[in-house]
């Protein structure tokens, strides 16, 4: 049994899949039989092109056309007549063994077409690294995974899963994850909850521990994987896996249902979307509005910028889809983690603390304005409220609202209707907006607290970097302290406070959020039941009690054992 | 006149000369007559080794040995047969013109020892890197700048100057720098006022503007650079060259004098030291202790960590050179922007947020304890204050005293002699900390805030960073705020509190920090007179009221503009 932490709920039990690179370290050896060589290297080219078509098929099936694309690609690389001719070239002339040719000549491929200044050029790199690795590995024996070919329950067994990992992954077969690194809001935990799908990450060696086709029982709940288990144990998680689907059944009777406490104090528990498709699970969740709709997929959809008038539709369509609930719009937050074809942002030493989110708008005043338009003529559709992201100063948040204003005034000039009851918030993700908030709270009209970043700033320490995850401690009484004044400052303006991070969706903060008299509570769709659930079994004043003993803790264990200890859970 | 931001004071009269790496972008031609295109690439050979031949004579006058050893290491990669032959058989086979084939040759050469996992090699390319650019201006008809060859007063002009830039600068002939990019705490700006030259950053397009040998009047108070001005502002700036040169000796006579303000209140202005040799600059300019110690480049001066013995000898020669004087070390703070040969740290995305400092400390304990073993040996010898850096948690904390006070246990019962009256402190540098300040003075002797970090933190905004180099606000109130928390809890438990960031040397910082009340100020040695000067002329009562006012401001600009209408300066 390997330990891990547990990135998404459930229980999963089918057979391994090992998403792993295997060593491709090549030998400088030199061969006697030139020509033997060479045929062995022709047939491996005509052995990875079958393998290439046959996955190509496979994709064609179990992922999205624009997935299964890269294959076409890759074919393409395979055929280049220039790769082969300098392989068989180095053969010849160096009686270099086949794998140590290639590996030559690949490298300097793609050193040459990295080194270039244009995206063509890389990406071009990124497919011949690919195709060679392939070929590579297929002349070393070591074939590489498929896992556009998966065609049977899995659960994936990884280092870690990128993106373009899981771009090939048909969703519908994969049970689970458990990958080697990451932590709780890690790219792969966070898709895992998206899908519903269990997963454990941070399980350090389990690529070493496990081979293809163990059976696998993986329990997202208590952050655990088994390998091989017996019989009793497979039968005890099914009877797990069947009572979690149980609970699962039991949260839906709560959809319609309000969020009130055993006080009669009542929340709204609000939903983070990432587009207009994610709405249909909101409503089966039964979010009560949008507390954070992030609009960077708008983005990323496309190499060229979206225009106002598509931008428009999406924020129409959005506001029109939850009937006049509220839907928090957050304004462009890329750079940092997040980087899009269609802008071109600088590379930085250490992007999260460069110019990101409004610090980029600034820079790019064009493309905010065209978005704050498309919101602007969106807001007569529904409840509309506007949000910044990393403000750090006054003066940004005077500056971003300017330019609103600005192009609000442009608006009504052209005779274009703009709701009258608009709201203008800020994310408080930066420790100098949560002590100023105070100030803030006069000028803003609302605050939603990004937790990922406000935690990962207080601390100094990445959230996605293994060696300091440690200090990813959302329960420290320095982040309650910081959330005391931020909601505190809020309520004596007249304002309401919100929260958008990850620490909205669990469990353990509920009580503590309660009690520090959060308003607004938004998360994963997929977490809103249980939250509900949760809060509904227990009184506001208990908690406020609860919250004044832990924010005089000293540490985040403290505040931890606290909870766990009053409430229920 | 361009204006930047003055890095360090003073006035610079002097020709320029220009720091800039030429154009070196090559066209791909081919030649007809192969011949003469060899015999041109050998010429350049030749002429290169003797460039280099005198760059190394002069440098060996100008610089030290080792500085001056990285022209033999150049010397070795012009002479190596492999290039030749290559370039040779490039422009042979395929009629290249000799700066494409060079190019070709030396970029391949170049992938290769860098795709290779080994800091020998890494560097080998770093020395091709810097012949083949040598050899390709030459071809190109654009020599390359020769830095060491500097043999009159100059004020040098660049982009930015990086360590290895500065390397090869002959200190005594420079009399100051421009550069376009850098803020108040880069490299440049912090090196320019260890040297006392003035300096002015972030001209933007100053090596575009200037030409070599212009007139340069630079004046690292205001932070303006004039180029080619006329006969009069000439000697306007040479009076005003004067009077700065009085001002410095007015200030001497305070060498001796103790730092109280008109009605009573002392404090302590101390410097912040790298090294044993610095403790002369203290002594100089007043210092009445040291308040850091970087120990950091003890362990940058070789490839090897440096043992118990070699550090205690270090700590005891600068606590036998203070004279009883309190001296704060600070234990290992590498990471970050700082790396060190001895100890291989891994690639971080975020090196600002991740493993540095004590964290590495804690991976590391070895190299930990080595240092505290070292430490408390020579505590006997002076008044040794012991600080850990980038202290976010408590736990952290108590593990770090944890780990002193076994290393303390074993020296004792090895019958070696420690202090009974060390304290140990920790660097405010983390919001978390500052956040929690109040369980923290609890625990700790003292509190010394890192101001550079704590606002890079706090405004999540890399200070390298150039976009984002408008976030740096020291006085921006929300940091105000952090500090008044941190003092008032460091008071409430009869702890002090001192400060050796950037901010505790700046004349606007401290009428501000008197008021908060800070204990003690430490800065760059060369700082310490004109702030004792500065206090002396002001009550602490009025500062209080002043520091009042300054908590309540909304922005940086209202706090800055409050001290300057208050304080004459």
């Amino acid at each position: 049994m390997i330990k891990g932490i547990g990135a998404s709920s459930g229980i999963a039990i089918a057979k391994a899949y090992k998403l792993v690179m295997p060593d491709l370290t090549v030998t400088q050896n030199t061969v006697e039989d030139v020509t033997a060589e060479i045929k062995k290297f022709e047939d491996c080219m005509a052995e990875t092109a079958k393998q290439l078509e046959a996955i190509k098929e496979a994709a064609s099936k179990n992922l999205s056309a624009e997935e299964a694309a890269v294959f076409d690609a890759h074919a393409l690389v395979l055929q280049d007549p220039e790769l082969k001719t300098q392989v068989l070239d180095k053969i010849n002339n160096e009686k270099l063994c086949a794998e140590a040719a290639l590996d030559a000549v690949a490298n300097s491929f793609i050193a040459m077409f990295e080194m270039m200044d244009d995206d063509y050029f890389r990406e071009r790199a990124a497919d011949i690294k690919d195709v060679s690795r392939r070929l590579l590995a297929n002349l070393l024996g070591k074939p590489l995974p498929n896992p556009a070919l998966i065609d049977e329950e899995v659960v994936i067994i990884a280092d870690d899963l990128t993106p373009s990992d899981t771009a090939q992954l048909n969703k519908n077969l994969v049970r689970g994850f458990a990958t080697n690194i990451g932590g709780r809001t890690s790219h792969s935990a966070i898709m895992a909850r998206s899908l519903e799908i269990p997963a454990v990450v941070a399980c350090k060696t389990i690529t070493e521990e496990v081979k293809d086709g163990d059976l696998i029982v993986l329990d997202g709940i208590e952050g655990t994987v088994m390998i091989n288990p017996d019989e009793a144990t497979v039968k005890e998680y099914e009877t797990k896996r069947a009572e979690f689907v149980a609970y699962k059944e039991e949260l839906k009777k709560l959809v319609n249902e309000k969020t009130v406490t055993t006080d009669g104090h009542h929340v709204e528990l609000v939903a983070n979307i990432g587009s207009a498709k994610d709405l249909v699970g909101v409503k089966e969740n039964g979010g009560e509005g949008v507390g954070l709709f992030r609009t960077e997929f708008l983005y990323m959809e496309s190499a060229e910028l979206p225009t106002e008038e598509q931008q428009f539709e999406v924020y129409k369509e959005v506001l029109e889809g939850m009937e006049g609930k509220p839907v928090v719009v957050r304004t462009l937050d890329i750079g940092g983690d997040k980087e899009i074809e269609a802008i071109d942002l600088p590379k930085e030493m250490n992007p999260f603390l460069g110019v990101r989110a409004i610090r980029l708008c600034f820079q790019r005043e064009d493309i905010f304005r065209t978005q704050l338009r498309a919101l602007l003529r969106a807001s007569v559709y529904g409840d509309l409220r506007i949000m910044f992201p990393m403000i750090a100063t006054l003066q940004e948040f005077r500056k971003a609202k300017g330019i609103l204003m600005e192009e609000k005034e442009k608006l009504i000039a052209e005779g274009v209707k703009v709701s009258d009851t608009l709201q203008v918030g800020i994310m408080i993700e930066i420790p100098a907006a949560a002590v100023l908030a105070h100030k803030f709270a006069k000028e803003v009209d609302f605050f939603s607290v990004g937790t990922n970043d406000l935690v990962q700033y207080t601390f100094a320490a990445d959230r996605m970097s293994s060696g300091v995850s440690y200090l990813y401690q959302p329960f420290n009484p320095s982040i309650l302290n910081l959330l005391k004044h931020v909601i505190d400052s809020a309520h004596a303006e007249g304002k309401w406070a919100g929260m958008c991070g990850e620490m909205a969706g669990e469990a353990i903060a509920a009580p503590l959020l309660l009690g520090l008299g959060l308003d607004e509570f938004s998360m994963s769709a997929t977490s809103i039941l249980a939250q509900r659930k949760l809060i509904k079994s227990v009184s506001k004043a208990d908690m406020e009690a609860l919250v004044e003993k832990a924010l005089d803790c000293a540490t985040s264990e403290e505040v931890i054992e606290l909870v766990k200890s009053t409430v229920k859970m």
